[in-house]
């Protein structure tokens, strides 16, 4: 029973997310499909990459993810398939997977990516504006049954990739950055805790508001609160117990955080 | 392992989508149950039956396809099965299943109509107000665990049907019409683009706003370019490039579309 | 094939949903799994307690409930699971099983609960801020294996929970309250039409606005009529045919609603 993810901006009003997985099981009728999401903002690979990058290792090995936030559909962006640390993403080559590269060479596991150029496992008739459904979801279903990745098409070795924010060191801390807001307005930054695990006092700056020290939980504060605290990935958020962050803030991706430390960093 | 699919206008914040699924597996608990959506508009008959009629013909033969959208529940419209093209469809029979039988006729398929008169397969205790839970789920895995379809009650002849908008011939093309607007914002029509094989040249107009020619894919043009192209289904769409057309040209559902053909049509 | 279902305040943007799945194939490959919602408000446990009270019962005897809306997490509240009626609950000990507590009563069931204490069946590094992923997924992953249930810590005796609103009785009638509002704008009561059942004649007064007698169906009336019907769970409802009344009458959850009754009561 294989398991496959799907990860889209495609929403959920209008039956598409619906339709991949029809044909994933015209195909393997045995597939067991997890959404992940279908809620990344139209046409965002970068919030495509961050939510991916976050969910898929929680699956079992073997599981097929399918991701596609997929603005250059119809044009000459390649579709691929991924194969690293026993998972495997398919998707379009417009760095959806930035964050699955990085994981691997962090960890030093082979990472094999090939270009979905064969069109026996996609369907019959390919529209231009549907490879979810004509080439992705066909590829996965297939992948699925036990085909093996070299029969989809030829190895890539140059695929796109996004740039990713990282905390910069300052002289008196770092310079972080928003990487993503939740569903709950949390702000989730780019800089880990154990970068700041030996520090005696931390502060941090955003859009004029200040916040001192790490909370370990939001139910420990006021309703309202502006706190700092370690998210379920290890890095820092920012959030308002039982508010919105993100409104209350006025606050975007990609917005720097000054993290200013006193005692050794 | 059977599968069934789910089309209502229930959202996703109740849990009226959820006690579906446990009305079927109670009665076949290995069924396959996938969402096609349950973000019909409120009520809205006419967008059930676009969005059913474009994504059931993805799913394996033998799916049974169960669809909600019964702004009549409670008073005397009938509870109904359709079989047809190796697929079932259970619901009320309002017209939520009109595509399904023009395409049965369009491709001389046989059609068979059941009115669900047999409480043996309903829930022991029917409300007035969720038949999708008390009569169309428990039929649904009835279906799936293979009791035939005559069982469930007497054959009908004259099911309701909508009224669907067909493009129209003119002195200078055709006159078409916005079915529906997706998730996107994009406009599609029921144009579909093989009458404009053979033209020359082409030109749109709606809402005072004109585009010439059609487009092969998103990616080709600038963000913000209003463009027409083939959509998924082979109708024409109309689209704002990494944009929001509804939102943009503030266009409904039914609005005319000019289509304006220089060479033989 | 044992089933779980999901009832939490995550929403469907960030992934999280798709990591529980995640988190309980790993334990559990062949669990089936449903969404009952993702939507309670954020933090909302009246709300979450009010959805799963009445999802749950259409499940499969033997179905695990994963429940999370957990606005304690990483404080000393207990994670906890329970036992009844042949269902099984996992989640915060916060009032979200008050329901199911007092349907055990009411029907003299056996009411186990446990404190899940034994970090041998969470994750191996558990976040201060989603013990969705790191203890109750799976916690539930873990019983659908067939650990028993005392394997995972001690037993509870008090456990928290929710003052629901309750009808009272007036010279004239009942105090009835708001106790939900559903996705399509009607208003829930806590009055059991049961409560009725011999009256002559009946008034509703709420906001100002008045309703005479109870509505078999939706469909009967003009579309924007103001009516009350019996709901699919037994309750008197407040709807706006084809409308909202939530919208209409501006009204909120714990608000009263006059019930004036003729006759014997």
């Amino acid at each position: 029973m294989p398991a496959i993810t799907l990860t889209t901006d495609f929403g959920l009003k209008d039956g598409y997310a619906g339709i991949l997985r029809g044909v994933i099981w015209s195909i393997c009728p045995s597939a067991q499909i997890a959404d992940i999401t279908h809620g990344i903002s139209p046409q965002n690979v970068l919030e495509g990459a961050f939510i991916l990058g976050r969910a898929y290792s929680f699956f079992p090995a073997g599981t097929i993810h399918l991701a596609v936030v997929d603005p250059g559909v119809g044009t000459q962006r390649r579709p691929i398939a991924v194969h690293t640390g026993g998972h495997l993403f398919v998707g379009p080559d417009n760095g959806l997977f930035t964050r699955i590269y990085e994981q691997a060479e962090q960890s030093s596991m082979p990472l094999e990516i090939v270009h979905l150029s064969n069109p026996e496992y996609w369907l019959p008739r390919v529209s231009s504006t549907f490879h979810g459904r004509d080439i992705f979801a066909p590829v996965a279903a297939h992948l699925a049954v036990g085909i093996p990745l070299e029969k989809f098409g030829s190895v890539v070795t140059d695929p796109v990739r996004l740039q990713l924010s990282k905390p910069e060191r300052t002289a008196t801390g770092f310079l972080a950055h928003i990487t993503a807001v939740d569903g709950f307005g949390n702000l989730i930054t780019d800089l880990p805790a154990s970068a700041l695990l030996d520090v005696g006092q931390v502060t941090f700056r955003l859009h004029g508001r200040e916040v001192g020290g790490i909370s370990k939980a939001y139910g420990n504060h006021r309703a309202g609160k502006l706190i700092v605290l370690v998210d379920s990935e290890g890095v820092l958020e920012i959030a308002v117990v039982k508010g919105n962050a993100t409104q209350e803030l006025q606050a975007e991706v990609g917005e720097p955080v000054q993290v200013i430390v006193r005692g050794s960093v």
